[in-house]
């Protein structure tokens, strides 16, 4: 393997004959090329343009220098896809509530009863580290099937040090069973669990002077996330919480307005944070504030058609304001059981009319800024991640247009 | 392979250490087999249900007798999955319709601009025969990947006699190509061509007297369906092609009541249509009719989905009356490019409230029903054909609840 790496250090690896959707902030809509290539170079993408110029970029030998040229044959590339929201780490699953819910059960009512987010605590606290691994990877594999190159993950099913560290090192241990970039947010402020005996303001507490430290102290979260909702947390528990994020360092983002406006999305603003995320019932200064804050709001509409919820999220506010638009599965057991990244995209356009554009750049470019590594990945341009998807199609809006359909062809990540 | 067929033939192939969801008529609910064993011989199921009972059944000396032993190490096996609504052969796609709508166009808007399924119907003609196979089987390979055994596909994008019969050639080729049974329908009444001027009445004439004779004299369809729709074909344009498909001794079944309430669940009935799908707008005198008929409701969630449509079809009358109800994709280019029966069931629990038993049913049992074929597919039963789906989950709620994960281990079509 080190022979290897060695041997393909600092060479070029082209792809050529191309079309490009580089989604470039700087480029008009998907940012096109019609007749495209990508170099790459230990990784980073060293060029990505018109083909024609790429000579004139790398002189004219640049084809008898690359290690590995790929004939794309007219295939569309993207950037690789990036899940900016996942409880993917989870045990058990949770369909026995799914046809409880069936039979008239409401969400609130599933949580009440004892179900809900608590089941699947109990199921993580029971399961080893390997198994969480184990348990996880086949929906891991189901989202880099369709050119998944990024994927953030959530703990918040642990609940104590112990448990909220086993599901965050289970998080990086995904990123190395698997060719893929694994982002960890620490989401201890998810729910209560059993022992605190219904006292959030003492387990909020713990979270934020314990559980949070603790974590950050080995390094295993690379940013903090909260649940503010009246099933879960108030602003005033979150804040605690986010202190405690910025004390250890760690940028914050929050679960805000799902159920209900308790003001999540001004709270996130005002804590700078990378992102909010679900944003029902967000009103017009969330939208105001998360604008100047430059925080991202991260649309989740497998959750909303899943708990078939009937308020969408301002989506024309998010716009007016110029609110930058991520979209994401939030997979998870109990109300988005989802693993495509492709229907994702179709949820929100058919759900909440973001357009096509919005669908590509809010699984690409806005969900890497969502996850703090808008310089890293997320768009087809030099500097960044050598991460692409290759596709089976004639035009990108069919990645939005279809349902239960994978058109990938080849994924790559860091250049390979 | 002739050899081979014959060192098979009359050899017993046994899948045991199953849970089987029967989906038997007889059975309550799923018809759960706990510790279950299938035996098939010839392509047929000759056992199905407990494995302690499957020795009383066949004598001590099954196993030894047996071609071949499967071990399905406790995985549940239900009947393949049957789509008994879909358009699958068509040409090209409707990405950038999609992309019209989402910037406002109505679904009437798109179809009155010249864009809808008259765009389809140019693409069509253009493809040869082939063309169109190659086209279709990405989307059928999606299907059987999910554990499809039986579909359905329509004619209706040809609409003069050389295409409409190409489609159907192509759409029983697909069942050359693929280990899957095909069942054809003869759509002819489904759009105006553009040479028809816009004369509906003289249209449907000649489907009546012209097109479907000629499609039924080379035994192309296996049954006759409309579009009886404001936008399409009046109640008695269609009664004249199903006065013509009686006359050929074909079954009908009817597009029914899907944007707007022309009794066309009334007319499927009256004719003793096998199905009539979509049915949004259907009310209970059209409910009672099926229910006497014996005419399937097929549920079309994915269209009414991909349409934005709010009204929903009217389950609870259907439970009411006792109409039986199917459950499939409608996969088409214009309203429902849908290739995923799992998804499909989802989108009938969340979107409708159908159960987890009455969404598995409607892609197994009550889809065989739909189109004639109760007696030789759909349920795990002696008799019928080994057509089985083999699962990795630990319960068959699990099939109805995930969106976007395929958990199929094997897929058996006629006991191979
Ligand atoms: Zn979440
Ligand atoms: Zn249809």
């Amino acid at each position: 393997m080190a022979g290897e790496s060695k041997d393909r250090a600092g060479k070029i690896r082209i792809w050529r004959n191309a079309r490009l959707a580089t989604m470039a902030e700087s480029a008009a809509g998907l940012g096109i090329v019609e007749h495209g290539a990508i170099a790459a170079r230990d990784g980073l993408i060293v060029y990505a343009g018109p083909e024609a110029d790429m000579l004139a970029a790398f002189g004219p030998t640049v084809f008898g220098k690359a290690g590995e040229i790929v004939d794309c044959e007219g295939r569309w590339i993207t950037p690789g896809l990036i899940d900016c929201h996942t409880h993917l780490v989870h045990a058990g699953d949770r369909a026995n509530e799914f046809e409880m819910r069936l039979a008239g059960a409401t969400y609130e009512e599933v949580t009440k009863a004892g179900g809900g987010i608590v089941s699947s605590v109990k199921a993580l606290r029971a399961a080893g580290e390997h198994e969480l691994v184990a348990q996880s990877l086949p929906r891991l594999d189901a989202l880099i099937a369709e050119g998944l190159t990024t994927i953030e993950i959530k703990s918040g099913y642990g609940l104590d040090i112990e448990n909220e560290k086993k599901s965050l090192r289970a998080a990086r241990l995904l990123g190395e069973h698997r060719p893929v970039t694994v982002r960890t947010s620490f989401l201890g402020a998810h729910a209560l669990p059993p022992e605190a005996k219904g006292d959030k303001d003492a387990f909020s507490d713990l979270v934020a002077k314990e559980i949070l430290p603790a974590v950050a102290a080995e390094g295993l979260a690379d940013a903090v996330d909260g649940f503010c909702e009246g099933i879960a947390f108030s602003p005033e528990q979150i804040s605690r919480v986010f202190d405690a994020a910025k004390a250890a360092g760690l940028p914050v983002k929050l679960h805000a307005d799902q159920l209900s406006n308790l003001h999540g999305a001004e709270l996130a603003a005002r804590y700078g944070a990378l992102s909010a995320d679900h944003l029902e019932y967000t009103d017009e200064a969330g939208a105001a504030a998360m604008a100047t804050a430059g925080t991202v709001a991260t649309i989740l509409p497998g959750a909303y058609y899943f708990i078939r919820e009937t308020k969408k999220p301002p989506i024309g506010l998010f716009r007016q304001h110029g609110v930058r638009m991520a979209v994401a599965t939030d997979c998870n057991p109990g109300t988005s059981p989802l693993t495509s990244l492709l229907l994702t995209m179709n949820m929100a356009a058919t759900l909440f009319g973001l357009t096509v554009e919005e669908c590509l750049a809010g699984v690409t470019r806005e969900a890497a800024r969502a996850l703090g590594l808008f310089g890293k990945t997320g768009t087809l341009e030099a500097g960044k991640s050598a991460d692409l998807a290759i596709w089976n199609i004639e035009r990108p809006a069919e990645l939005v247009y279809r349902m239960g359909f994978n058109p990938l062809h080849a994924r790559i990540w860091r250049g390979r």
